[in-house]
């Protein structure tokens, strides 16, 4: 059970334009040069380092558009985790085909396996009753890509993008009530989630009151957030959101919000060490 | 002198792809519903943390893109340092408009500013004498923004994508001799440089003898560095790739190689934490 | 409060491809041919029937692309009744430019416009206590303009796609149990809507048992979707789709389900008669 | 003989945005996590309601792009007539494919079999001596589409664009002559199509004598048509466009024009219900 | 009277893809480093060879999108003659712009304006009664320009492309006859132009008898296309087409055909001399 | 051994913006009429004139997309010279495959091939030690493919655009010395090669001391550029620009600049004659 599967316009829209960056208007110029074109060669994705496997359908996809008779095989899946040495996919074709693919396959195999093993670390670090969720802190053009690579270690997804659910912060009530804020909301989008930043107690009782779904505690310490969790007692969902650290995750977590968010899982994830053997 | 001015059709797509992953097919459901669309705004991107700015040109792109009657003008360029409560940039205009474009021009900012960070950490620690390069491990969509960051962080460059250099790796070799191998490439390829990974003092001479432009020397240890320096002599450049840690930086430089290429300045290089402060 | 305000990138490319077929490669050939370019005009976007207005954002946005110096103010806005012969907006600009985006704009108003009145037909003939949706029966590229129509006439919208909700029909399950799918989905996609399809009451109750978000009742009587009211009893939503007319409506909304969904509205939604006077 | 065979990036381009809406960004997530990827299914699209056929290149280009190993086989073609219950077509492939491609075929089917039914029934109220055509009032980026639905139905097409042909109308004119406006027409597009919208019949006589192609009678009663008939007297096409509802073609029809357009075709067409059995 | 006046879409793409390949990914850096942003120029495109000019809307286009604030003002427009040293048009704005757009502005120009001029010279020597076409030996991407360009020469053109008209050639008829294969399109697409491509006297009677718009005589020598000309007497066109050089055009031309095509405008142009003169 | 081999993503993209051009929106409506979609055909590419070959890739290329079913097989490889009569290549498949691809096969084919052509027939007459090189007066959106014609026919590249090297002319300097602006440009974008145009000597000598890459003499006759040359003395390289034809070029050759750059091998190049025989 893999995400992308089958691949969607999406995946297949990013890997062709890191394809087009990588190989550049000629293509692999140094393989055109020097590798017979009947030549066929093994590969095998190994991992340098342990961790937690993301980003197979990507590299798949790679493969599928370089050559379509490139064929990939994967030892280990999405979610899985990897030691050092482990083999996570063979393929096999043609030297060329297969040269061409491997940087823009390593590079999305790493990046997505960073992201997995860093939420995995905190997913583990806190436990199975706190919920951890990525923010909209993603790189361009990546974010669903990222996502993934987030749900595969454990995490869960926030809003997609600003027109999914109403989510209110102190700009966005110049000066308007909170209650006030949540009725034109509510009135102009039925149907959405509406959630509340709060940043003092009497904002949570506030936006508990104003009947949203979700109060989001700014740059609250633990025992701020176990204080509003008592204010909210259930009424609605409680997410902790910024000044979240690994260090300080499990004092956060003691306090029992249904949700912690984080942005270093898409902004500052360190790549997962990744390379492809040839034979 | 700042790049991409005027903005490149490059840029313009990343910076479009990048507000229609965050806007989503709506826009901002939460500003639409409670911000006055004749409010204004002021605001300021202030850096959290110290490092070295870059990305500015990205940023304001996605204020020309959301609303061209948005001004945004620049306290800080690309290269410049900045220490934790600098003010970057400040911007005026449409409340809604602000907002719109914030989280992406933050994205930017941040990814790009992360990353000359690291990389001015690590042309100080190495001195001037030895340059440093990025390399194709980059993250897909941003090669040419992240490698823009590179150089604000006093960084070099390495061949944009495999159309643009022959790098002759053991892979391309497949049984031939490295002489054999330029010889098709230069032929193949006139006017392009030549480079030849090598991973012992026999295959440095080869390359050397067959008039290379560049050796690069593929998971060598300094010592192992210095022989080849010695053995080329000046008759390419020598380039030390793999294997390289901000730890064994200076011991690297020491042996004095042209260039030491780094792939973590891009693909993993931590977020510089910047905000955006509306008033 | 207008939806697409700014414009999203969505609403852009739309309307440019809108133009492209529209214009042609070359533009309006009469209009260069006959209109000198210098002339100015004052255009009326006026109903020839009464209805509900939809559609203002793309109209606008056709006249931004086309010629940025036109100028557009509308007297009526998304959502609002319109009768025959009333103005809905107008515009003054140069004629070559008030022609060139005129049937784009019409066609795009019309068609919004039919949705939105067709809608708020169907929403009062069931009152406030029922809310009608969309479905996926939607015409190419046309979704999110379709169900912001919706929107207007005092609809909700269903999921957006594929990748927003789980949906669990009969081909889904193929042999599996109820409980098992909604366990495997809820395991895999943590954090989603999860809905299931019954066309009987034994799998309403296994569906409710399975702590389902809501139950989706596929071509039921509405004296069976008043049944299935009682055995859901409040413990997860209930939405009645498929086979629902304009006729049978009032009859399934008294039987008190949460949602009707309805896929006239985006699928055989005639268009509402809208002209240019030009002056 | 199959319009769009092979398919041509026209019809690529809109099949790839229509399921991109569709999947979404990470594909049909309930296939993903309840249907094994081993899995096959047959599938049947299955008339619910008698009409005429159009649409099947669309529904082909849908399974080719999700997965090229689903086989798809038609029992009917654009243009035949269909009964309740009558098989379109098969198809046999991974049930995972066949599912995802479901809703986006029946969307495409189902809107262009509605115009070419429409278009058929009107096509038999008029006879063979009238041409019905389309006209530019059609759904942003389905026109070429659409078109072909027309045809299928046995209609004509009007210009595809404004760059095809001239088609002067009052607010070409601006003061000038017909004759001065088609000389200028003529003198600027050598070659093209030239017609002459008129609302009286000194207007007709104009353009008669300007030595235009067509004629274009703009909400005439059926008698004054048969007026212009007389005074073109074949000198030119006329043409009938506006005001002409089902009830009234006929009698349009019996003043024996060349051509009588409706808009109605292409904006105001019901889909024909359409389903897929799957088994 | 200028085509693409508002610039099309499709213009608008072919010049944003333009301005892409040849600023690449950063932008003109020899620009950024060495010219402050402030500094404003003139510019002037200097004809630096006789000829008639043509492609000024693209010209203007490019200018529009590398820099809106640049002022572009022409002395000349399409189709008129200049002579060396001859002011085309000028332009003011900053300099960093103005060099920018300079070499895709000329190379526009420049291409634009050879095929004009070689159009012109071919329409002068076979004088009023016989029309040139284009064919559709075009280069990739660049047909609506060139095309544009042949009409400012004073050329017509052939169709836009195979979904135009319809063509048959000997490859078409595969053993049928002239007649069937003239009904079977007729059939297939009523309400479009059918042209039959003939290489003999027989072949010319069968296609008039059939009731075709144009025979198109392929390689026949001019006494030949006389006695086809008569054999058609006025029931149809007649186009001559293939092996026709500038040597032998007038002699053709006195056959009195209805039009020769030239594939030679549009794939063996040579540039007309222009250049940017900055003060 | 074949430039674009795979294709890559610029090639599809090119090629099928030629397909759209060419096929329309419904595709090549005379085959779809007259052609049974069973019957098969042999084709031969042949060269009717004497020329140097180009553009295989690209016009494999095409029919990949047009229809991956047929199979098609190179006798000529790109840079091979051919005589009138020589078949380039064989193709077989469906004959309203065939049709489909045959003009925009020939058109890619036909223009790469009079490049390659134009290019070799200058090289062959400035002898090997010379190189030739084209320029950025490409045709909009051909230059990668222009540019591989170029090598095919024995020249070389100059930069690929404005963001490759530094190349300061005239209006770049703007009062500043060429020393001033040399340091800047190194400053700026370090590790780029430099060049400078250059009208005088002493532009020459000032160059050479600011250590540049290259230096471009522009519009000298070649007298002045034996002088320079003398004066460079292999301090950097010396590149002959502006006013060479192909007269005059043996005498620059004569000379012995490095490189020689001629806009003519990408603007003005006769398309090579070549033809599609089908059987």
């Amino acid at each position: 059970m893999t995400d992308f599967d089958p691949p969607t316009p999406y995946l297949r829209d990013l890997v062709a334009r890191a394809l087009d960056e990588d190989l550049g208007l000629l293509g692999d110029i140094t393989s055109i040069a020097c590798i017979d074109d009947a030549a066929k060669s093994d590969g095998a994705f190994v991992a340098r380092d342990a961790g937690v496997v993301a980003g197979t359908a990507a590299a798949a996809e790679v493969y599928r558009q370089v050559d379509g008779a490139v064929v990939l095989a994967w030892d280990l899946a999405d979610g899985d985790r990897c030691a050092a040495g482990d083999t996570i996919g063979r393929l096999h074709g043609a030297t060329r085909s297969v040269l061409a693919g491997e940087r823009v396959a390593l590079n999305l195999l790493s990046h997505c396996s960073g992201i997995a093993s860093l939420t995995r670390s905190c997913v583990d670090a806190v436990g199975p009753e706190v919920r951890l969720r990525d923010t909209r802190k993603t790189l361009p053009g990546l974010r669903p890509l990222q996502r993934a690579a987030v749900r595969a270690g454990g995490g869960y997804n926030h809003r997609d993008s600003l027109s999914d659910a109403v989510l209110i912060k102190d700009n966005h009530l110049a000066g308007a009530s909170i209650a006030d804020a949540v009725a034109r909301a509510r009135a102009q989008w039925p149907g959405r989630i509406v959630e509340v930043e709060c940043d003092a107690l009497d904002q949570v009782r506030a936006a508990r009151d104003a009947g949203v779904d979700v109060v989001m505690l700014d740059n609250m310490r633990p025992a701020q957030v176990g204080d509003a969790v008592e204010v909210v007692a259930g009424a609605c969902l409680v997410e902790v959101s910024g000044g979240v650290t690994l260090d300080s995750l499990p004092a956060y977590a003691r306090a029992r919000p249904d949700f912690i968010s984080l942005g270093a899982f898409t902004h500052s994830a360190v790549a997962l060490d990744i390379g492809l053997d040839v034979a």
